[in-house]
Formats: structure tokens, sequence, C-alpha cells
């Protein structure tokens, strides 16, 4: 299922017009309680799309009814307009569910810079809030993608009660959160900060390290609503299992769906000094076109891996790094293994482990390779 | 010309089977004097090829009367026994010409991870030290190239002295240098540490200011020789300048012939708080892959100009951002400008300009396009 598989949730996704392709585009969710306590998690970007600088602001409270969410433009780069459309979004949705605009979060994702067209939005409010229910279909999870290929929705169950998600990604899968919205419901008892360590703590370890393309949106949010209707109160560790496990699912999802790649590639860095030196090694390694332009063309150019290592600030011996692909060692003690030539790495999916022999901590990155899919797709989006 | 603009070089290139072509692919450039005074810039990449190694260590006294250098392989993550056969190359080159090996800085380019065919390599010095004379047909610069399309050589005429250079690059533009090996000589009358501030201060404001696609090589090493043969010695000023002019002529070649490349883009950050925080954004901007894709689309999207001045740490108002292509301004305050429209990008050549309204300093930094071309040449290097 989808945000409606624990109790206490509807949803509905609309077509209203927003996009060209005539698919749906907005998106309802609603929390019917009894509890209404909320996080979020927001993109480090400075330049803010108007939801996010809405949502960031109602959230403070640690309460959320409902979130409205709409495909085929972000409003971000929209100046004071940009707001007061958010605004009137929320508005709307207050109207017609009898609550307060300062309980709706609000998420938006499409082109940059460009107005919404709010009497098509605000007609697909009206409607998706008349379809609210069960949401078999997943039409919510249709109506907030963009260039997806297909709805991503995950279902994790814990000890007496259920958390469900559906995110939506394709590009500008970055650090601090991809072009992502995700919105997680639950119906486990918990308050505000309960689901705020729950959901730092699971983004810090699945949407955080997945990295696409480098580029870091406008727009990433990242919502966690409680609605009690479980009437099952979990531990914060079993809470935080359970957030954590939806994550993933969904980062892992996104990474199979981004835009234009023909590999899933998990880097690890084993044996670094700190976490964070394995995440800086990773991330590097991960962001290096021509490492990524090689992949795709199924080469194994470990001198790439090497490269990109001596740009981070890792501790590290220049001459004792070791470099695996798909469990084949291609590179001992920074210099080419004579087994290298066994390394097959036509498969979709790839995993290249790096051994800085500097320490005992690991992290994995997620990336994909960069294709000509890729760039064709990205060289035609607005126009 | 090229190296032997300047008087008291001599050079050569020659075909020594290291390339699969047969094209040229071992240089030698010899500063017959009477001074012998030298100074280089390295790549700051950590993982540091064996010619890298080596010339960082013989530049340490300052002085160099020879610089052998090859394409056709980096010499790079091969170990103890990579920088022998570096050493060996030195010593090579110190027999032919009856200097010490520590007189000779080497250079090599090409696939890291394999160890140089050494054999071929040393037939190679042996011919082009017999060769060496005022090569008129740059035959020295034609041997380092890799996927360059052409080769790229500046002579620059300074107040009774010359400089001159030879430059290789292509792929893996990037900052604190490209993937390039440069040999730039002079006869003016310098010592050491004159030329090394020149050098410095030339590279800092051109080289490092070109970053076609964000990666930093294993090997950019940048040299630069005074014969003093001109029997001139010029004010620090006057050296500093028309190093510079030479340094800003081959990056500007480089950006040029990067690979795969569509378009030669220039980003200019105005009004920033500080020269770095200018820089960075620039930076930031040039690297952003989503952005390079549109561009190479001719779409002038600049939200993603946004998107990526909002990764960095430089001081703006997130609503106070104004960005112009070609001159035409298309955000004003962070939103969309009505004339953007009249933005015309189809030409090669770009200018991307970004006032932040924080404070009163300039930097540009030059870029391409990422292009299809790109990730297909980058997709099948090694194999």
């Amino acid at each position: 299922m989808s945000v409606t598989s624990a109790k206490g949730f509807q949803a509905a996704g609309v077509a209203a017009g927003l996009k060209p392709s005539g698919d749906r585009d907005v998106a309802l969710v609603r929390n019917t309680g009894p509890l209404d306590a909320a996080a979020g998690v927001f993109t480090g970007n400075r330049i803010k799309a108007a939801p996010v600088l809405w949502s960031e602001q109602v959230l403070k409270a640690g309460r959320l009814t409902a979130v409205v969410l709409n495909s085929g433009g972000a409003n971000a780069c929209t100046g004071p307009q940009g707001f007061q459309d958010t605004h009137a979004t929320a508005e709307r949705v207050a109207e017609r569910l009898n609550i307060g605009a300062a309980d709706v979060a609000v998420c938006s994702t499409g082109v940059i810079g460009e107005r919404l067209p709010m009497h098509a939005l605000l007609n697909g409010v009206d409607q998706a809030a008349q379809q609210l229910g069960d949401d078999p279909d997943k039409t919510a999870a249709q109506a907030i993608i963009t260039t997806d290929t297909h709805p991503k929705t995950t279902t994790v169950h814990g000890n007496g009660f259920t958390v469900g998600g559906m995110v939506k990604g394709a590009g500008m899968l970055a650090p601090a959160l991809a072009t992502m919205l995700c919105v997680l419901t639950t119906d486990a008892i918990a308050d505000a900060d309960a689901l705020d360590t729950a959901l730092r703590a699971a983004t810090k370890q699945t949407f955080d390290r997945i990295d696409s393309d480098g580029c870091m949106s406008t727009n990433d949010t990242v919502l966690l609503l409680a609605s009690g209707a479980s009437k099952t109160k979990p531990t914060q560790e079993e809470l935080e299992t359970a957030v954590k496990q939806a994550c993933a699912d969904l980062a892992h999802q996104l990474i199979g769906d981004a835009e234009g790649a023909s590999k899933e590639i998990a880097i690890t860095v084993t044996n670094a000094k700190t976490e964070q030196e394995a995440l800086d090694v990773a991330r590097a390694i991960a962001r290096n076109n021509l490492l990524m332009c090689a992949l795709f063309g199924n080469d194994p150019y470990w001198g790439r891996v090497l490269a990109a290592i001596g740009t981070t600030d890792a501790t590290f011996d220049p001459d004792r790094i070791d470099v695996s692909f798909n469990d084949v060692p291609v590179c001992v003690n920074s210099a080419a293994n004579p087994q290298a030539h066994a390394a097959d790495i036509s498969a979709r999916n790839l995993d290249i482990t790096v051994d800085l022999h500097a320490g005992e901590n690991t992290a994995t990155v997620h990336t994909n390779d960069l294709t000509l899919a890729y760039v064709h797709e990205n060289s035609a989006y607005t126009s």
C-alpha cells in the first residue's frame, strides 16, 4: 500500500492540469487522528522553494493534519508571490477539511522559476479533498511523480503499528536529501519529538546516502505524520527501526529509477578513521563524472576511483589503498592487481569497495552511472 | 612558436610506440642556459603519480636543465616500480645530455594504473635527445597530447624577453590544475624565487579557474624554466604579467578543446563579499551536472543556477540574486525576469553573470557543458 497503509490516514491524487501530459498532479494526505504529531526534514539548499519555507514554519508546532503536494511546478524562485501561492493552497485545503492553514504542509516539485497555475491547482485541491479515502490505487503516489517512471510506495509493519510512505525522486538526487518529496505516515502513538528523532536518524542513514548526480534541490521535503490510530506506543527504538526501514526501501527505489541510469552502484568505504571520512570518500567517488562515465561503459577503470579519493581530506596512506569491483580486487596497495581483468561489471548492480586501512569505520553511498540518457533527458527539461 | 620561442631552449617530440596510434608520444625540452632556474606547481590530488613525486623532489633545488614528457601512460598508481621507472627515465635523459638526473623533471599523462613500456620509452628518450633543436613544427607539443584534438602552444613577448609554452589538457580539467602538463620557458634573467612567485600568481588566476568537469588529476604539472639568454632582467611585475598572459592563453585553449564540449562557458560572479566566495559560487555553478546538461541543450534554465548557488556557504540574501545569460537578465531578485525569453544561448560562447549583492568582489570560472560526446568519450577510455 502507501501512505494509507497506516490506520488513521486518507489520501487522493487527481489530475488538475498542471502537467502538460494530463497525468495526476495534485495529491492530498489527511491524518484523521486521533493524534496529529508530525516532524519534517528539509533541503540543505539555501535557496528554498516557497513550500519549503512554509512547511518548515508550520512544522515548528510539531503538528500536521494534512499535506498537499503538487507536481508540474516547483514554486521555487518565484518571489513573494510564490509564497502567497503556497499560503493560498494551504488555506484552500484548510477550508475544505475544516482545519487551520497552519495544520497543512505544502510540497511542490517540477520546474524552478515559474509560478504555479493557481486556478487549476486550487480546483485540484477541491477535487482531491472530495476523493480522500483509502486510495487503493495509490493515486496520491502517482500524482507526485515527475520524471520518475513509476510511483514509489512502501509499507513496514512494526510491533502493533505500521509505517507507510510514498516518495518521488528521479533526478537531482544528492546529499542532504535528493529532489524528493516523501510523506511517511504511522499509526503508532508518538509525539513530535519522538517522530523528529526517528526521522532524522533514518534520513541520515538512507536518503542522505544516495547521491545520484551530486545536485541538491530547492524543494526536498520528508514528512512523518503520526495518527496514533493503532493505539500502540512503540519504544523509540522500534519506531526508529520501522521508519528507517521505510526510508531505506524508498531510497532504494529512488536509485533504481534515477534519470537515465543504467547502473545502481553501491560504494562502500571500509576501515576509515571516522564514519564521516568514510562518507566523504564514498561521496567523492560517487560524484566523479569521469568514473561514472567509465562505469556506464562497463570499463572497470579503478584509476579514477583513486583519483577521486585523492581529492578528499580523509586519512589514508596514498600507497596503501585497496579497491574491489564486485568483490574482485582490482587495485591492491594503490596499484593494479593482476587479477583485475576478472572483474565483470556488466550487470546493473555494481559494488565498489574501498579499503583505506586507516581505522575501523564504514559507510556506503548509493549512486548511478552517468549515461547518454541522463544528458539527453536533462538537456531538454524545461523546453 | 612554443617552448622554443624563448632563447636558450631546444625541444623535440618523437613517436616511441607508447600510443597505439603511432603518434608522437615522447617530448624533451632542454634549457641551454646560461641560467637553469626553475619553478613548478603540481596537482593538489593526494594520490600523486610517480613523475609528480619525482619532479616535486628535484625542483626543491630551484633548478632544471631538462624536462622529459610522455603521453600514452600516466605512471600513476604503479607502486614503487612506477617510481623506479620515472627515475630511470630521468637517468637516461641525464646520460644523453651529460647532466645529472636531479636536473631533469619528468611528466607523464595517459591511463592510470599501468606501467610504462620502459624499453620503448627509453628508446624514445634517445631519439628525442638526438633531435633536439628549434622544433619549428612543434613536435614536442604534439607528443604530449592525449584526447586533445590539436597541440597547444603560446608565445608572449615582454620588454626585452620572451615567454613560450606548451600544454596538453582535454579532460579532467579541474581545480588546483587540470589534467594538464604545461611547460613554460623564458629567456628572462630570473632566479627560482622570482619564477616561483610569478608562476603561482599566474596559475592561481588562470589554470586554477578552469573547471571543465570537476575532476582533479593525479599528474597535473606546470613548470617554468628560465635560461637568462635574453640578458634582460625584467621587474617582478613584468615577469608575472608575461607568465600570466601565457598561462591565460593556454588555459583558454584548454577550455576550447575540452573533451566533447559544445560550449565554452564563462561564469562570472560579481559583488561577492570576498573573492573566495565569488570563486566558490562560480565553481559550484560550473560543477552542476543538471545545469551543464541544460546548457548543452540550449536551455537557459537559470533555476539550476540558483539551486547551485544555494549549495554554497557564500554570503547572499536568497531573495536578492540576479542572473544574466549573455547579458540578458533572466533572473532578478531570485525570480524570473519577464525579459528572460530574449536570452539566446545557442552560440558556442556563453557568459553567465551572477550578482550576489553582498560586496564588491568578482571572480570568473571557465567551464564546458556536459554533452553526449563527453559521456561517450569517457565511457570508453581505457578499453
